[in-house]
């Protein structure tokens, strides 16, 4: 049973941290700061948390931050905090899909750390644009696929790398949701109205807003690559201008079999990311709703209940939880370990260092995948299933 | 709540039964006969038991049979009972998928109704030979799909036959088992054996054994005809001769989007039939080893535990259960309800009727879908997963 | 993995059974005849199975009895069955408690087994004098707890027994129904009625009713002996005659701790019954209404789920079984498995001999046992939970 | 279905927070941190860490403190920090159950609202002087009963006072953990040292550490004061110097029975904290391992599973969530919902008000009732489980 070990507070100066995005009315900027703060490895100083300026500036204040440094655009904001001696060492840029690519080009440029919300842009080729310029910057840029946080998920990932299910042979991955059953992005919910908008989400409604989540999910723990896809969209819901449902078979480098379902409109599921993964000689199962434990069957012994911190568990999973075993911990503490990773990675990079390799994250490499996957799943809904490589 | 509403015990005469295959070494042939005990409607009483005429007749003295009516072989059993003035008023033939058609063709001809167990066949034209004997014969042409006698099976397919779910959207159905994750046919285990050999089972093994059941349970709730299917099949285990996984994609012929996936390699997963569907209005998700409890989500509602016999339940689920909610009923019942029905419609046709409409068992049209559907994915999956309509 | 290994069919003759009780708007009399079925090891053939004569006849001729060993009273019942040279060689008894004792005697006296439901009778001094009786007879005498018989419980007990859970020190048992929540006895319902009414069911109602299934499950399981309880019986429905909660603590022999909760207010409990138990080594928990696995916690070490049929289980759950591991079984098996192992023992006193030592079914003596439990019960209540010796 | 409600970003500046306890060694100061850090109403400021002067300035200087305020004594902190323009405004005592006492005077004297871990005390003498001080300081006391924060539990206390079950009839709680199933204090585990330790823990060892949060637990959430108790105290672990089990049976005043089970030898249960409470109307249940759901029974309807954030559930649950429903929060959410509760009374103390009435949060009354529910479960369990009243 592994110890507690997290460090919870900054030993060291924090982390000053700006944000895109995340003002008014958005959901998941708040989700970023309060995720930022678990460990107290950061301070939130500045902000462009609207792409009205007027919203963005009240945005600012309600927060609290520095009215110096509560900016109208994330060019400003970019400019300003380059220059300032205690300037914003990263940056969260938290907004809709189709907003991701300038600024994070823009604080790259600046010499400023990002960590960018998922999927990474609107397609490939921006993707590819972005990976460039991040290469050349030398940053950190880290994409926000928070599951990968969760300890049980650390934990499933090193059990098969280390070998315990044997040869993988088939991964079911799925993540069903209901909020898009009836046609919300009618009514006025902001939320609905830009992911169900292909112009601001991209060409994958279902598929990127949560199909890319499923996908880096079975990436992260399966660690084999997908070579090639057969997928379908469908649009249930009249009227809507996007997918709301995905069925995709994947092909793994290994010949192993994938299934990987995404749904808006499977009623009754709050957010149901679940995967399951068969080899030959163990079988795992776990579910985000109910993510501090997982089930594991070694070949001919009884099934399992792997805890978060509970005995069985490894040092890969332990060092990513704050509390005992019992005392569950859910989508905010993961949220926060990605966080702390990047921390971690900054506060390395302060010294010119890489972090341990025990310090894992998702990186704009994961965000590339990402928008290979989108694609190639749109390319092949396109054609009634065919097999498309990526 | 339905009050417990089945007769249990025989108001007239039980049926006179005979079986074919289900001696020494079967394991389906007790189940059958404990089916038909459940609620004693029936009278077990002549036998060809093996296809071993010596093994047949020790089976059949070792059940105790009147040794007059124990038989070497279908054939003879044919002709004797139908000479018999007691001769058995049905068959259940419980023999490998190679062995059902003759003794099925031989009982039909000798005017005995047939309980035949699944899939019906090896191929669609046996199967639709087999149809229009029985359809020439009149008599009674069950196939023990027994998954379909389970009352929260009754319970969602009526609900869904009511519209409580709205128009039917998704349908995700697996059956997934591990008892073949290894070679088990090398190590002398009989229904390994032939459960893996083509020449036995057919085309389909994972597929046609458990396969066409998951697709029999959805096509039994869901009601709405499947139009075409694209289909992968897969050998995980070196050396096998035929299909351990297989995944399935299904349309609707309402534009509903189907998932069946069957596998029999998947570790930790003993008897793993499941199956969710979800519509405009509502969803439900039910699990053949949890079998006295169904999931019910309507639409913007908390999700309800409906179980068996219990509040929110209907009439269609009443009318099959044995004991009040909470003392749970299991593969056996469900089993026996299908005997029971079967039984229902072999006392009307005594009297040259029909039973009423609330009686429902598979008959041979459920079995020659089972064999159209195990072909169109055999077809599918040769050539990478197109669309095979059926 | 054990093999399912149990006799499903009769290998020998049938045992003649007759039933007293059990007719018209009688909940339990046909679970006992399904009962006795389930593994063909009966023939019921003569029945009493009403308190009224008329009653009694009608209901034998609607089960297809032969008229003439319809019965309008259990003595003329006793008296003719007797003489028959075919004569039945065990009763099931299945009356309410006031009319178990009478035909007890009688049966015992003509020299035929009993199979009595539980509790066994309305007082301790009743059922003693019952045990004697029995005792003199030489006849095997069984009391219906049926939970018994549930392949998952025997498996809890083999473990307690080997010492896997080392020192037993905590035992929490609890029994919660919800059907009594409201004064059901006032609108008319038969089972209602005469459970809550003192003169025909005994001075505890829960208690009696459900209460000493609870007591008699934990003993089977635990087999520690209980040596003093503190109890508390409560009414909580307005005009009742007769508590419908109970709470109880138990010492036992070595020092454990017990708790036993009984209830049919409990709103949204169905059949309710679980244990679980505590030792030095490990601890496990068992629910009734998922019958089929058990969770098993061996100390520092993750939690199993143990399975009926499924890897872990031994030769204890697996004689007991009918279908593999995943096939669920349920309330009836374990109830027909009661009546099985009690066929075992009437096989072998046809030879005068004892069954195997692998035969286990509830006696007298737990009869008894669960007689002495209530009144203890009873008593301490009424001293506002003095301890009481018993 | 409730908006995600809370203010997770501090509106106005933040609660300069001390904490008394908490440094090298201990857990669940990191806890107190995090949970003032949640939502942003907090700033750690200062602290006496432990209580060793040298240990204490280590553990202030690791958490990267002002040095100035990094303190050896608590005495030391309260007297600087009154003096301090920027002196905190709370402070947090987070130290063993004996050292309670002493800092909580000395902060109400120099004017600071305290928020003390449980139990309040080790004897009830003790709370009620604290008791005294505290109402004659006007200054806020809460007592961190942090189980009080979940959603969920908001929802049930909601339902409960509005009627939603009717008449309360019985409440069943436990509260079952395994980690003091062997004789962890020996082995030098600071944790299980103190907490075994009678003079520092207080009379109550299992009884004071989680049966006080049972008891909390239940009292919060169904609101009719427990009017006497009926106790049995137990040590399982030969050489241990005080309880690690309890049983306790509870009178409420309104005639409902209840049941209370704490024990730290329940092997395979991590930290089971579980209420279920049944009346007249309907019965509900919560396991606090799984807390983001709660089964709610309606009298004669079906169980509904009431989620955090999901339709059914209320303005009490819902004002205190931070993401949607299927997006878990846990233990951490929790506690930081006490001290964001604890925060708007402070908020509204630096305006002489009240918090509005739907801020909730334990107080020194509560800390009070768990000091008079521990002696009265000792001296009941010293009298073999005479009733006591309290």
């Amino acid at each position: 049973m592994p110890r507690v070990s997290r460090t919870h507070d900054a030993g060291s100066g924090r982390i000053q941290l700006g944000m895109v995005g995340g003002g008014e009315g958005a959901f998941i900027g708040a989700v970023h700061r309060l995720a930022a703060r678990m460990d107290d490895h950061y301070a939130f100083v500045a902000g462009a948390l609207s792409s009205t300026p007027a919203k963005a500036i009240r945005s600012g204040l309600a927060l609290n931050l520095d009215p110096e440094r509560v900016y109208g655009t994330y060019a400003e904001m970019a400019r300003q905090e380059k220059r300032r001696k205690d300037g914003i060492e990263a940056v969260a840029i938290v907004t809709p899909n189709d907003l991701h690519l300038a600024p994070a080009l823009a604080f790259l440029k600046a010499g400023i750390h990002v960590i960018c919300d998922k999927p990474l842009t609107t397609s490939l080729k921006n993707a590819l644009k972005l990976k460039a310029a991040a290469d050349q910057s030398g940053k950190i840029f880290a994409v926000t696929h928070n599951y990968t946080g969760y300890p049980m998920v650390r934990q499933a990932r090193a059990m098969i790398a280390a070998g315990e299910l044997g040869d993988i042979r088939v991964v079911q991955v799925e993540y069903a949701q209901q909020w898009l059953a009836e046609p919300l992005e009618l009514t006025g919910h902001k939320q609905a109205e830009w992911r169900t908008d292909p112009a601001r989400s991209g060409a994958g409604g279902c598929l990127g807003d949560i199909g890319t989540h499923a996908y880096n999910l079975a990436d992260f723990i399966v660690g084999i690559p997908v070579v090639e896809l057969s997928a379908e969209l469908t649009t249930f819901v009249a009227g809507r201008k996007i997918d709301d449902d995905t069925h995709i078979r994947l092909h793994y480098a290994n010949g192993a079999r994938g299934s990987l379902w995404a749904s808006q409109v499977a009623v009754g599921q709050e957010n149901g990311l679940r995967i399951r993964v068969y080899g030959s000689k163990g079988g795992l199962a776990w579910s985000q709703e109910n993510p501090n434990e997982m089930q594991f069957s070694p070949l001919r012994q009884p099934t399992q209940i792997l805890t978060r911190g509970g005995f069985g568990t490894d040092e890969a999973a332990g060092r990513v939880i704050r509390v005992p075993a019992g005392h569950p911990e859910g989508y905010l503490e993961g949220f926060g370990t990605v966080y702390s990773e990047i921390a971690q990675a900054i506060l390395a990079a302060r010294q010119g260092q890489k972090p341990s390799a025990s310090v894992v994250f998702p990186t704009i490499d994961d965000g590339v995948k990402g928008m290979a996957f989108v694609e190639a799943a749109v390319a092949s809904s396109a054609k009634r299933g065919k097999w498309i490589a990526f």
